[in-house]
């Protein structure tokens, strides 16, 4: 699998077309509406937030992508058009119609999503005015126009992709991401969008997406709050001839091996790209029972504020880290855990290892990008997440953030 | 039921003595060494974390209480003897017996507590040779001393009792308490005590106690984390001579109004003692199946980060508490929710109520003391949860703790 920079992103794969611009929703004049469109119809699988209260775009995309025949994603920024009540379902459905005239497919082919300020109604006469221009400028070129559309407070546009071999034929994915339920967590949105050339089966394709949206976008928090916009997507249109990729097939691997990393890349843009955000730990969590058992031990360290604010504050307090371990839900053994800040032994069987080992980790601490590593003592399995730490910046950013679309 | 201020406290039941000094192992020389203890026998009952990592106080007293016969609570503060292997264990136990021998009971007649940091060794020598003059100095006259001696970060001790009939006899309920995991969150730890002189049963005692702790003590947060030591003791040594409570005699009720109405006052004073803590906002949440399903509501809320720092900016966001309901777990149905700041509608069915309401919103969220009511629309059950705002000075506090005991 080789995999090249800078270089066609969302519309790599072969048949897709993207583009982005400013319909004027974003009172900053910057980008806010983009498209991405497949020449051909594609199997498409989505991932949405687990939140209850879900944004018209999330209730229709998670319907429609049971579908077939995708054809075309639309995304606009600086408004969720979540909690607008029926008027938001309506505006939500009225664009995927106008588009769907412009595009001449089905408007059920349409899926949707958005990203933005909460409860505020969608100005429609500009996205609906803007809509043949977007259509019109949809390119192979227009991948970094299309990842700047989706953006909010992020600062650097996302985008990512990769090419290997699937069953001896060549197949691109490509990706671009916005921040951020975890990182510019004022937001509290993320989403991602992905493509692909293989051909592939739907459940197939399904199973690629939420597995690898579990080990990367799954894994990582900043403040634990899911979105009511939350969104991930992939289109697949079998542009690369491959022979069709299904669960038990060989290419299954590959094509999984690609989308993973197309995800990671995104994952590590994300990070570090956040405002409030001073250090980023990865934590691993190994010997425990079950892999979900690890998983939540490692979540509880992610979100405990106390961990996090430690970590801004450079102080190796791994007693907080106990208390964190101790409260995941998971059994644990206290005289089993061990915990390791980079490389430096911190705690053996439940017990500190003293002020020199300390003193060790506080050199491990000071960097910008930290593991954290706690071992249960129980059995094999292994997880990981991400976090960030909490600072001054953090408070101040959420402490005021509705003004400033 | 009358109930008189600063008369007593802990020793304000019949037959109660208390006692607090300074044994030195606080660095800055406060008082760390308290001791509440009854003439005779007591029932006891007891709540803990339920953190799985438990300091060895906290395993010993959980056992303990299901005995009979209590006679004493002993607490030391600055270290919390937590996380310290097999040594930590031995020294705990060592305080129980060393103090059993100068009070003339069995051992097992004796609870612990700790708060402070964790996984550093207790500075035996000096709690022990302090226990002689811990007893000595035990009396009526004891309880602010033996407040003070239970403190932490707190900037206030904190005391309440309250007196009432129960059957008919005059009956007195006292209690202590430091914060803690929710107030000043870098310790992390909640102490309660309390004293009866009421004749109660067991397991009437044990009723009425979590009972009213579910109340009061469990249902507020600043950081949502649950410490290695939390624990809320009641010790009642039937010297009222009233007719021995049971879970269905005419008394029970009100015991339940006392012990509750001293549990209230501690909380009231737990959260107005709140080191980074600029508002303390009173989350009701109505409307709902189940008072369980209110709860999970209201605590979702609570400890939802965007939600504190918005209280903490005064910016009406209530699109972050549509985030926060729509993430606790409960069965929610959008269009049926309502959003009340103070006794402004801010959101009707799922839908905001536009720029006036906000406006009159944040004359609300100005006050230092806020009541957030969300109502579901689903059922008739209520529940209330306390939470703080997340300030700048809280990451402050919590970025740089572990070097000032």
């Amino acid at each position: 699998m080789s995999k090249k920079k800078n270089e066609g992103g969302i519309t790599y794969p072969l048949g897709f077309r993207a583009s982005g611009l400013v319909s004027g929703v974003k009172k900053n004049g910057k980008p806010d509406l983009s498209l991405i469109v497949s020449d051909a119809d594609c199997v498409a699988a989505g991932v949405f937030t687990t939140n209850q209260i879900k944004a018209p775009a999330v209730r229709i995309s998670s319907r429609r992508v049971r579908g077939s025949g995708i054809r075309a994603i639309v995304i606009n920024s600086g408004n969720a058009n979540a909690c607008n009540g029926e008027a938001g379902e309506r505006d939500a459905l009225l664009i995927g119609e106008k588009l769907s005239l412009h595009l001449g497919c089905d408007p059920r082919k349409i899926l949707l999503a958005s990203t933005g300020v909460i409860g505020r109604p969608l100005d429609m006469e500009k996205i609906v005015s803007a809509l043949p221009r977007l259509v019109d400028s949809a390119s192979r070129e227009g991948f970094e126009e299309c990842a700047r559309g989706i953006m909010t407070t992020d600062t650097r546009s996302k985008s990512a992709e990769a090419e290997g071999s699937v069953s001896g034929k060549k197949v691109r994915v490509g990706g671009i991401a916005k921040g951020v339920g975890m990182i510019h967590p004022q937001m509290a949105t993320l989403l991602v969008f992905l493509t692909t050339d293989a051909a592939v089966e739907k459940e197939a394709l399904k199973t690629i997406l939420s597995q690898v949206a579990d080990r990367t976008f799954n894994a990582l928090t900043v403040d634990g709050d899911t979105s009511t916009n939350d969104t991930a997507l992939i289109l697949a249109n079998g542009q690369a001839d491959n022979l069709p990729v299904s669960k038990n097939s060989a290419g299954y691997q590959e094509l999984f091996s690609l989308v993973l990393s197309v995800c990671e890349s995104l994952r590590d843009q994300l990070v570090r790209d956040g405002e409030g955000v001073t250090k980023i730990i990865r934590i691993v969590v190994g010997g425990a029972k079950t892999r979900n058992d690890a998983r939540k031990v490692a979540q509880s360290i992610a979100r405990s504020l106390l961990v996090k604010t430690a970590f801004f504050g450079e102080d190796v307090n791994w007693g907080r880290i106990m208390v964190a371990v101790g409260n995941s839900g998971v059994r644990v053994y206290e005289e089993r855990i061990d915990i390791f800040m980079g490389e430096v032994a911190l705690v053996h069987r439940g017990v500190g290892l003293g002020a020199l080992q300390e003193e060790k980790a506080l050199e491990v601490m000071k960097k910008k990008e930290i593991t954290l590593r706690v071992m249960l003592g129980i059995g094999s399995m292994e997880a990981e997440y991400w976090t960030t730490d909490l600072s001054v910046e953090y408070v101040h950013i959420n402490a005021g953030y509705k003004g400033r679309t």
